[in-house]
């Protein structure tokens, strides 16, 4: 029991520390999306491409976390996006205060839109808030459409599913029909997308939809 | 600060189950495998062909563990395999205390070889002891070869790498040598094993090598 007591004390406190991230970033107008998957489902090849799509309508800021290393926020600054990264020194996840810290590294009042990249994994970071609007998580078809099923929170969570990675749908026994039902089970209300940031197959779709997410919130 | 103490509490007590149940093991002569990997990885996969190539020469028994759901408990069941399914009900990771209690489950004197099927995570679990012989990992091409350079620990805890899905190599981008000698440089003394559950490619040096740890144990 007195485990189940620390967590809850450690969540608690992270959203506040959430909430206050939330208010800066109403204040400032900065739409704020949390991305999430396993790892190498490709988080930063979607973020480059919303990066090159969006860039002219919108200024763009990016978070990377990771255990350690630097190499997807290189390949961020690379566009000539601001980026900071978080190493997480070990955490599973991205929390509240990682996120308020990152931002002393940003200059916020010149982002319409800040992307955080969350560590690779599908469990925890579906804990943490961190001041977001929304949640999106990636799964990619190697991984298999048993996922939803067995890592439930994540699905729950998020307000969007990216299925990534189509293009290798004629070499992996990935069932998209069944990925979508077990995903819709769980959360009726998720957009489900499918893409691939290879060949670009699927992505306006995406533009599209975070564009009328983001023109919502800067229109109230 | 307090954070801090308080895992590190908890991964004391998890050692000291860790090694009642090494203990346990060593009376029965049991030796354990912790397998672990990110989702979708192919654990499962590899836990099935294992079995197929072993069953005649040692009696093994399976824990799956997942966060919910018993799909893979279900896919070893078929096989006649005996499998105690955890559900860790939101955890991201197995722990001592869970493969203690699974135990009873099991008809441990019945057997030579546990494989324990970690949760799909490529981060917590390399942090917790379950009281095996040895860890590890699957990395699956598709997920790509930066995975040793930001996910540390499990390569560093790791006797083992399985590089899996070689299968997809001419379809993904994963750099066989760079994901090999980023993880030699983390481990160097970790055995790397290149194989395809699909195909069959490779698993016989897995067999084999899997097998000479079992028979060094049982000499012992």
């Amino acid at each position: 029991m007195s485990k189940i007591t620390i967590v809850k004390n450690i969540l608690d406190a992270n959203d506040r520390i959430a909430e206050e991230n939330r208010k800066l970033f109403d204040n400032e107008k900065i739409y704020v999306l949390n991305l999430m998957s396993s790892p190498g489902a490709g988080k930063t090849s979607l973020v480059e491409k919303t990066i090159e799509a969006l860039q002219s309508r919108y200024k763009i800021g990016v978070i990377e976390g990771d255990i350690q290393g630097s190499s997807d926020a290189e390949r961020i600054a690379k566009l000539g996006t601001p980026v900071v990264q978080i190493n997480t020194g070990g955490a599973c996840h991205i929390d509240g205060n990682m996120v308020h810290e990152a931002l002393t590294g940003l200059d916020t009042n010149k982002l319409d839109l800040l992307v955080v990249e969350n560590v690779g994994n599908l469990v925890c970071p579906a804990e943490f808030k961190i001041g977001e609007n929304i949640k999106v998580m990636v799964l990619s078809t190697p991984e298999g459409s048993d996922k939803p099923a067995k890592y439930p929170l994540m699905f729950q969570q998020s307000e969007a599913m990216i299925i990534n990675k189509i293009d290798l749908l004629p070499y992996v026994d990935f069932d998209v029909q069944k990925a979508k039902k077990d995903a819709l089970t769980l959360n009726r209300k998720l957009k489900i997308l499918e893409v691939s940031c290879k060949t670009s197959a699927g992505l306006k779709d995406w533009y599209e939809w975070l564009s009328d997410r983001i023109e919502a919130f800067r229109s109230n």
